[in-house]
């Protein structure tokens, strides 16, 4: 019964049904065109063989690639000590495999070569739909993901850089007021922000909440630009601790505070007897840290899950909308404290 | 010239050359059946329309989907602090990238979830061949992956695992006996060591050599048994420095040395004053701790480049064969130190 590559095929289907092929497709597809009799006969017999439907020959038929795609336009190195990613990624499969979904994930060096890949998973029909991250002001790929041609697509950031797209967002500027809130509350007067990729729509929005609520409270601020590598992390805060004056320190991911907190450590600066440290996105790594690192924590894996269903429902159709996803919230631990008695 | 759907198809390539789809077809397929001429006229027209081939149209045609298959069989949840499989992937992305393969990733709960998974990839011809890491004894997975009607497979793991495949492993034994022998230089004669997932192969070999060139020197050894997490990795570490007498630790992964320095810190015991610890698996979280962690220290990304590498030699016809990627080599770094004075 089988054919001759070891696959079973509709024409294997057909034979032991005695039915025509397009009997079985229009059965195996859920189409009218056949009795219920036959089709529950087709079901059963497709069954039996341990047949599976070509995604080739369904995505010919303008049925699904049931594939879902995401690049990640980062250096490759970066995402080893990205935990957020395998995080994210790993929630999002965890929605994925309930229906059998695969993720063609492509790490691509920059932004042009994530818009070729999109282009080329268009062109190809190689996925059903993407994953946007990183959302930029302007953002090129808007262009191939907004329209009537366009691959269907869930942007993960801030509504206003979506382009009308269905977006899942955390609301940053609420989480870093609550962390300048809690910093000025203990006592901090100066405080200093190590942030991320200035390209990122993300880190506008952290850096502008950062700089309004320190000055609503009359703190004196230093910011430093960094790219969430631990090597910058640690030298931005041996900057900040030479320079001296400030008592706290927000980083805008774990790796860098971590690296932050070890440079403490080697300039012999205690923490957080002299300077306290506050990390964006918790992870085991906070934990195991010592002193524990006081985070900003969210649940990334539940975030990319939630990205995922999203992506579904746009897939099935559901006009676009925003959905605000839990903000991260301050998690204190060993790293904080009030600052040093002048 | 462009087709309903704003693809271009081999249609509106033959409209425009003048020429029949099926004269297209071979022409883009570099079959024989057109002149030479007619080939570079298709070609150039093909080009100038940007067109690009259906991977679902390709692979119908018995030609390539243009993608790997990748299932770790972990829970999402480890992903997450395991910085090895991201770097891992970032590898094989930076070999995929260059001849626009993707990566079709499936978090896998179990690995009778990634039996499911392979037999789904090669029902629906998903992906032109696999890549299959944590090989065990015996491993179900191989009566896929082995065979005339397989999916082309390269196996991460010692050759002795790989049922015949190719395979790409690095000499863990090796790397352990250096570790030990320099624990040993130090004059430690008392080694905890901190061990991973039984169930994986090459948890078993470096168990071994652990056991192996300890009892050669002499050593007194603990071994504690753990999965890879921080938690466990921190709650075996108390477990050793109460009951006292190791003076150094050994652990099979990078998450579980950090939370053991950070137990260590909350149990008041100086590292390396009073236990020293090495890592395996370098990454940056090991750099950035304090003090730095010893690590055996490999270059993953570069690891992960080598099995794509060897992937396409085996999607290409080559026959199997077993290749020694680079041994890891310890880095000497301030968690370790001589023990200390009686």
């Amino acid at each position: 019964m089988m054919s001759g590559m070891g696959r079973i095929t509709i024409a294997d289907i057909a034979r032991q049904a005695g039915v025509s092929t397009a009997a079985v497709s229009y059965a195996l597809n859920g189409r009218p065109g056949v009795s219920d009799a036959t089709r529950e006969q087709v079901l059963k017999i497709a069954a039996d063989l341990g047949w599976a439907p070509s995604s080739a020959a369904r995505s010919l038929s303008g049925a699904h690639t049931e594939t879902v795609g995401l690049v990640l336009a980062r250096a490759p190195e970066t995402l080893g000590f990205e935990s957020f990613y395998m995080q994210f990624v790993a929630g999002i499969e965890s929605v994925l495999s309930e229906r059998d979904y695969g993720l063609l994930l492509q790490v691509a060096p920059d932004i042009d070569a994530e818009v070729r890949t999109y282009r080329k998973w268009r062109a190809a029909r190689r996925v059903d739909g993407v994953v946007m991250v990183d959302p930029r002001s302007p953002d090129p790929r808007l262009d191939l993901l907004v329209g009537p041609d366009a691959l269907p697509a869930v942007v993960v950031g801030d509504p206003s850089l979506s382009g009308g797209l269905t977006s899942v967002y955390t609301d940053d500027a609420a989480a870093m007021r609550s962390c300048v809130e809690y910093l000025a509350g203990l006592g901090h007067t100066s405080v200093g922000h190590v942030t991320g990729t200035p390209e990122f729509g993300h880190t506008h929005i952290r850096d502008e909440a950062f700089a309004r609520e320190a000055a609503a409270r009359s703190m004196v601020t230093e910011v430093r630009r960094a790219d969430y590598t631990p090597d910058a992390g640690a030298a931005a805060t041996r900057d900040l601790l030479r320079r001296g004056g400030v008592t706290a320190i927000v980083y805008d991911n774990d790796a860098m505070a971590l690296a932050g907190l070890g440079a403490a450590h080697e300039a012999g600066v205690r923490v957080p007897g002299e300077v306290s440290l506050v990390a964006w996105d918790d992870s085991p790594v906070c934990r195991a840290a010592y002193p524990q690192l006081t985070a900003l924590s969210h649940d990334v894996a539940a975030y990319g899950a939630h990205v995922a269903r999203r992506l579904f429902e746009a897939l099935a159709g559901e006009p676009p909308a925003s959905y605000r996803d839990s903000t991260p919230e301050l998690q204190v631990r060993g790293s904080t404290a009030p600052p040093p008695a002048r």
